[in-house]
């Protein structure tokens, strides 16, 4: 644990105090965290089953910029990407611990709106955030831990996808991208519900959580979270199998609210939707005879929509299949964080 | 899971071959870990006792500099900070997750020392490093989280102090402080002995691991890392417990190289002692009759000297006491990382 002194907004604010502000903010967390946060480190209760351990860094200027993202927001989306790793192994998210850096224009009711938000998504998902340190930086950045638990003892990797078992996608893709698409516009944009929506679709994402498990209990063999955009995201779990894949890109669920977007600005929906990143929809393996089941099953749970969109081939290339039947390698753009 | 490039060092470095890179740098870990780094989260075997957890930032310009602090020296550190967190608890270290931001200016060949100063910590601490993320940022951030049992399901606060408590120190204090202002001097010093035992001090800090299972064995009531200077961390320990100090400064251990270091700086070895960060030293209280087993105890099984050097009182104010007598107030100063 270090110590310091926040200085912005005025009144120079001991770091202790502000810690024992968040803590206030932060749910008490369940019987099960032995020691709390505020002493070297917190202890909680042994788990139950395996468990999943995953780490995320945002960086101001490289994943967001506080000029279109509110604190509230920020502290959402940062617990958002952490448990969606989590949900991707199919696992339940338990514990969070959030490092904190923050530059010298940043005053402590920022911080506290920040926590707000980390602490609405603690609640949604479930989590105790348990650890905490603040530091001096020249830009804001959020370093989230998150561990959870195997629900079952069963985790889903990326490197279980065979030739022949189908690929499956939950939801709808390319609303963050366009989300973000609209936030860099300079003017401000009327406000019509798919604006809206796709507002936030990047700011209140969804982590699949309920839905990973869902589909590791009807056979997923491979599942990786759609961080990066579908086309890399693939790519990645492909390489981890050691397989190829075929997509029907006419099948991908491209995000309704794109088209509206698209009359406004010069975007391709289905661009958005292949290489967008941080819709946090679960792309995943399954068998042939499964398919049908898991959808039925992720409607019944959860309310949630899944789409078969092509199927694993031996080899180690991504073909885009058009609906004419002819094929293009499907290229890997993704969402380039450092570009 | 995030992607990107790194471009520092001439040829554009893809983040997953980075990764790539590292993973081959660091252990593959114990039976214990069931998906290895690679993953959307790692995958780990059931903790017999408790869970420890903690995190810590260390930033660039604020905790160090890359002028005085090599890549090694400072991946071997960020562990260290943590691993002593957790042994302030009495905990055994288990896992690691590191999150990576980096500036422009850095190659890869300087990450890849980095890890290596990550893996050579890891190794002497019995830890895996099971989950990483890199991110470009406006300087080096290094966000370190790390998990660990409890042994024999007994962990340590910093709450249970209670009046006539001895107050004990692991070590000598101080070191890390002096090396720091020897690496702080523009011009490159000749490096006697005392010299580079400061440095080594600073750049090499050791965390107490057994030492804490070992006063936690014998009976401590309360514990905490030295992190922010004796008086401060002093401090927080008597805050969490409700309680106050007597210190008897003559009996503070000094390193005993700060002596040498008064010689051609202008500083105060005992001000150093009871001010300095990062020595990494467990501060304990412990039951007036066990005060010598824990020092035979401690002798015997690390070698490490135990020091007693005040004891618990009621109230909350923490006081010096002078060979002569005299009571004076204890400052908190301790070491101030965004002075």
């Amino acid at each position: 644990m270090r110590a310091g002194f926040l200085t912005g907004g005025g009144e120079p604010l001991n770091e202790d105090k502000l810690l024992a502000e968040i803590g206030r903010i932060l749910a008490t967390g369940t019987s099960d965290v032995l020691v709390p946060r505020g002493d070297d480190a917190a202890v909680v209760a042994p788990a139950d089953g395996p468990q999943v351990l995953t780490n995320d860094l945002l960086v101001e200027g490289v994943d967001f910029e506080r000029r279109w993202m509110s604190p509230e927001d920020l502290g959402y989306r940062a617990i958002v990407v952490n448990v969606s790793d989590v949900a991707a192994m199919a696992g339940r998210p338990r514990y969070a611990l959030v490092g904190l850096g923050l530059p010298p224009d940043v005053d402590p009711p920022w911080v506290i709106r920040l926590y707000a938000g980390i602490a609405e998504a603690a609640g949604e998902y479930g989590l105790t955030v348990v650890g905490g340190d603040l530091s001096r930086a020249g830009e804001v950045i959020l370093a989230v831990t998150i561990t959870g638990e195997a629900e079952g003892d069963r985790v889903v990797t990326r490197s279980g996808a065979r030739p022949g078992d189908r690929i499956v996608v939950t939801g709808r893709l390319g609303g963050a991208a366009g989300g973000l698409a609209l936030a860099m516009r300079d003017e401000v944009p009327a406000a019509p519900a798919w604006a809206q929506r796709l507002a936030r679709a990047l700011r209140r994402p969804t982590a699949r959580v309920r839905e990973g498990q869902v589909l590791a209990e009807r056979g997923a063999t491979a599942m990786i979270d759609v961080s990066d955009g579908l086309a890399r995201d693939l790519g990645r779990l492909c390489r981890a199998s050691a397989v190829g894949a075929e997509v029907r890109v006419d099948r991908i669920p491209v995000h309704a609210d794109l088209f509206e977007l698209a009359g406004v600005a010069t975007i391709d929906p289905l661009e958005l939707a292949l290489g967008g990143g941080d819709d946090f929809e679960l792309l995943a393996t399954l068998p042939p005879d499964v398919v049908q089941h898991a959808m039925v099953a992720l409607r019944e749970d959860s309310g949630t929509e899944l789409t078969e969109i092509g199927v694993i081939v031996e080899g180690d290339v991504l073909v885009a299949l058009a609906p004419d039947g002819s094929r293009s390698p499907l290229p890997e753009l993704g969402w380039d964080h450092f570009g």
